[in-house]
C-alpha cells in the first residue's frame, strides 16, 4: 500500500566521510504522501548518466571499493584521492539521494484536478533523487507519455533531449544558423543529429574515432571531423566554410579543442568576408559553450581567433530558467511526441537498486564508455 | 594653402614586403580637399597607444633596423621572423596608414553648417591614418574641445577615455555592481580609477608591483592586488567577496589570470550563498572580457568555477556600434568635459613623424613600459 504512512521503500544515498571516503547504500524511507498538487510515481526506470556519476561516485577510487552486508543491507565503501577532498567540503557528511531524471507509473495523486487525470498513467519526471521506488512530483512537473510508451521508453525524457532541443535553441535565440558539437557520438549527439536532419540545421560534428564517423554517418550526419586524424584543422575549416557554423557546444571542456573551433570559425569567416586586413580579426561573433567535461584538465585557448568571440558554461537548467515554463513545455512535448524516433535511447544493461552497489558493475557504469549507458529499475527484483 | 588641390604632407606609412620586412616611411600625399559635410584637421598631438603598435612595427626585430636616406626621406627596415609572416598574409604590399587617434586645428571645412561651425577650433578626432599631418573627417565624428584645451590635452580622447567609459558602462549594461581590472596601473587603469571614485563603482584593481599598487592606492584606488605577491588568490577573493565583483576585464590575455578572476569570483559566490552544495557550482553568473593582448601566450582555465561564466574578447569599436550613436555622443561629450581631470594624459616624449622613425626612437616607444606614453606632433620640425 504505497499511500500508508507506516510504508517504507529504498533510497539509494551517496556519502563523502570526513575521513576520505566514499559510501553508497540503500536507505529505508517512508514513502511520501503527495500534496494536492502532487503525484507519487513508482518509478521503473532511471538512467545513470555521466552527470549522475559526479554525485553518485565523486572522485572515489573504483579499485578499492569494498563491500559490507548483503541484498538491500549491503554498503560500498571506496577510498577518496586526498587530494580530491577539498572540492568535495560543501558535501562532506550529508547522505544524499541521486538519480536526475526517471519515469515510473503515477499510483498516488493529491486531490487536485492536474494531479487526478495522471492517476495510472506513465509519466517522466525530473528532479533529483530518483535512484528510489517512489517518488513524489508536483502534477504539472510530470510529463504524460504517449499511451504506447513504457517507463523504459520515458527514463531518459529530460537530460538528453532537452539538452539537444536547448542547443538548437539556443543557437536560434543566439542568431546563429548552424552549430558545432563535440563528442557527437554519444546518446546526446545522435539526438542532434536527428534534430539538426529534421529541422534543416546544419550540424558539425567532432568524434574521436573512425567508427564514430561511420557511425553518424549512417545515421545521416554530413559533416563528421575527427580528431584522431591529422587533418583535423583542414576537416573542420572546411566544414566550417561550408555551413557557417559559429557557435559550438562542447562536452569535453579541457585541452585546445574549444580554441581550435573557435579557430576555424575565423579562418571561415575571413575566407567569406574575402580578406581585407583587420588586426583585430573579423567582425563575426563566434561563440563556444561548454555543457560537460570529459576532459577535465585546463582549457587552453591560443586566442588566434579576433576580438569577436566568447566562451561560456552552459547548463540546462539554468537554459530552462532563461526560456521560462511555456517554451519550457513546448520543447518537453516534442520529446513525448518524437520518443520513440528522435529521443529513442538505449541501454547496454538494466539493473536493480542492489546491482547499482556491486563493485563490478560499478566499474562498468563509470567508464563513461560513449554508445554504453546503465538503466537503473528500482522496482526489479523485488515482490510486487 | 591647406586647400589646394596640388599641395602635399606628410603622412607615415607602414609596410611589410614579401621578402619579410617592415617598412616605415613618410609618404607625400596631396592635402585632402574636405567634402561638405567634413572637416580638414591639421594634426598637432596624436598618441603612440598600445592598439598602434601592432599596425605600426608589427612583430618586426627592431634590433635589425636600418635607416636609409635622411630627414622626411628616411625609410627604415626591420626584418620581421619568418615563422610571423603567416599572420601577416592579410597585408603584405601594402602601404598601410597608421594611428587611430589625435587632435589638431580645424583649418578647412566643407559647406555644411555644421563642417563651417568648427573652423578655427580645437578638436578630437577618431578613425586611422593620424600620424600625418593632415585630416579629413566627418563634421559629425570630430569631438568639439572646449576653448581652453590644446591639441595635446585632446590628443587621447578616444581609445583610452572611451575604453575606460565602455567598461564601466558593460558592467552596468549587463547587471553587474561591481568590477575587476587588470594592468590596472595603466593610463587607462588610472583612468578608470578615477571614474570608479567620482561615479561610486567599487573597482579591484589587479598590477604586478608593490611601486604600481603604492601609487593606485595614492590615487585613491582602495582595493589593489599585486600579482607578484605569494597570497595573491586570497587578496583577490577577499576583494571580490568585499565588493561583490563578477565581471573583469582584463588587458593581459594570455597565462592563468581571466581564470584566477573567475575562480576568485566562484569563491566569492560561495561565500555569500553561505554554501549549499551544488557540483554546478554558484548560478552566479561570472564574466570577464579580454580587451588587450599584453601577454601573446595561450589563456589557460581550470574551469573550478561552475557553470555559469563567460570568456569573450571586448572591442570598442563593437562596443559603441552596439550601443548607438547617441550614447557614444553622451561618452564623448563626458571625455570632452572632463578632459583635464578624469581623462588627463601624461606623456613621456613629444616627437616629431621623421623621429618616429629613428631606431633608438623606436625601440624606447615600443618597450610599452607601464605610463610611459609617446606623442606625435606632426606639425613638429617643420616650417609654418
Amino acid at each position: 500500500m504505497p499511500q500508508s504512512h507506516d510504508a517504507t521503500a529504498l533510497q539509494l544515498r551517496s556519502l563523502v566521510s570526513e575521513g576520505g571516503e566514499l559510501e553508497l547504500s540503500l536507505a529505508k524511507v517512508p514513502i511520501p504522501v503527495p500534496d494536492d498538487d502532487e503525484i507519487l510515481v513508482r518509478i521503473e526506470a532511471t538512467p545513470i548518466n555521466p552527470s549522475d556519476l559526479g554525485l553518485l561516485l565523486g572522485p572515489a577510487d573504483l579499485s578499492t571499493a569494498k563491500v559490507t552486508g548483503s541484498g538491500d543491507e549491503a554498503v560500498v565503501t571506496a577510498r577518496i584521492p586526498p587530494a580530491m577532498m577539498r572540492a568535495l567540503a560543501g558535501r562532506v557528511g550529508q547522505s544524499l539521494p541521486v538519480g536526475n531524471e526517471g519515469a515510473g507509473v503515477v499510483v498516488g495523486a493529491g486531490a487536485s484536478l492536474a494531479a487526478q487525470s495522471l492517476m495510472g498513467k506513465t509519466v517522466a519526471i525530473l528532479g533529483g533523487a530518483m535512484y528510489a521506488q517512489y517518488r513524489t512530483v508536483k502534477a504539472a512537473d510530470a510529463l504524460a507519455l504517449h499511451d504506447d510508451a513504457t517507463p523504459r521508453d520515458g527514463a531518459s525524457c529530460f537530460v538528453n533531449p532537452l539538452t539537444a532541443l536547448g542547443i538548437t535553441e539556443t543557437m536560434r535565440r543566439e542568431g546563429h544558423t548552424a552549430l558545432v558539437h563535440t563528442a557527437a557520438a554519444s546518446n546526446l549527439g545522435q539526438m542532434l543529429v536527428k534534430i539538426c536532419l529534421k529541422d534543416g540545421i546544419e550540424l558539425v560534428n567532432v568524434v574521436r574515432s573512425p567508427n564514430q564517423v561511420a557511425m553518424l554517418k549512417e545515421l545521416g550526419a554530413k559533416h563528421v571531423c575527427d580528431t584522431s586524424q591529422p587533418g583535423l584543422m583542414d576537416e573542420l575549416i572546411a566544414a566550417l566554410t561550408e555551413t557557417g557554423a559559429t557557435i559550438g557546444f562542447d562536452a569535453i571542456g579541457g585541452g585546445r579543442l574549444a580554441g581550435q573551433i573557435l579557430s576555424g570559425m575565423e579562418v571561415a569567416a575571413g575566407r567569406k568576408s574575402g580578406g581585407a586586413y583587420s588586426r583585430y580579426g573579423s567582425t563575426t561573433h563566434k561563440q563556444v559553450y561548454i555543457y560537460g567535461g570529459l576532459d577535465t584538465g585546463p582549457t587552453e585557448l591560443s586566442r588566434g581567433f579576433g576580438m569577436y568571440w566568447g566562451l561560456g558554461g552552459w547548463l540546462l537548467t539554468g537554459f530552462l530558467i532563461k526560456i521560462g515554463p511555456a517554451e519550457a513545455a513546448r520543447l518537453r512535448q516534442r520529446v513525448a511526441d518524437e520518443l520513440k524516433t528522435t529521443f529513442a535511447s538505449h541501454y547496454t544493461r538494466e539493473i536493480s537498486l542492489a546491482e547499482a552497489l556491486q563493485p563490478e558493475i560499478m566499474a562498468a557504469y563509470n567508464k563513461r564508455a560513449t554508445g554504453e549507458k546503465y538503466l537503473i529499475n528500482p522496482s526489479k527484483g523485488l515482490d510486487a
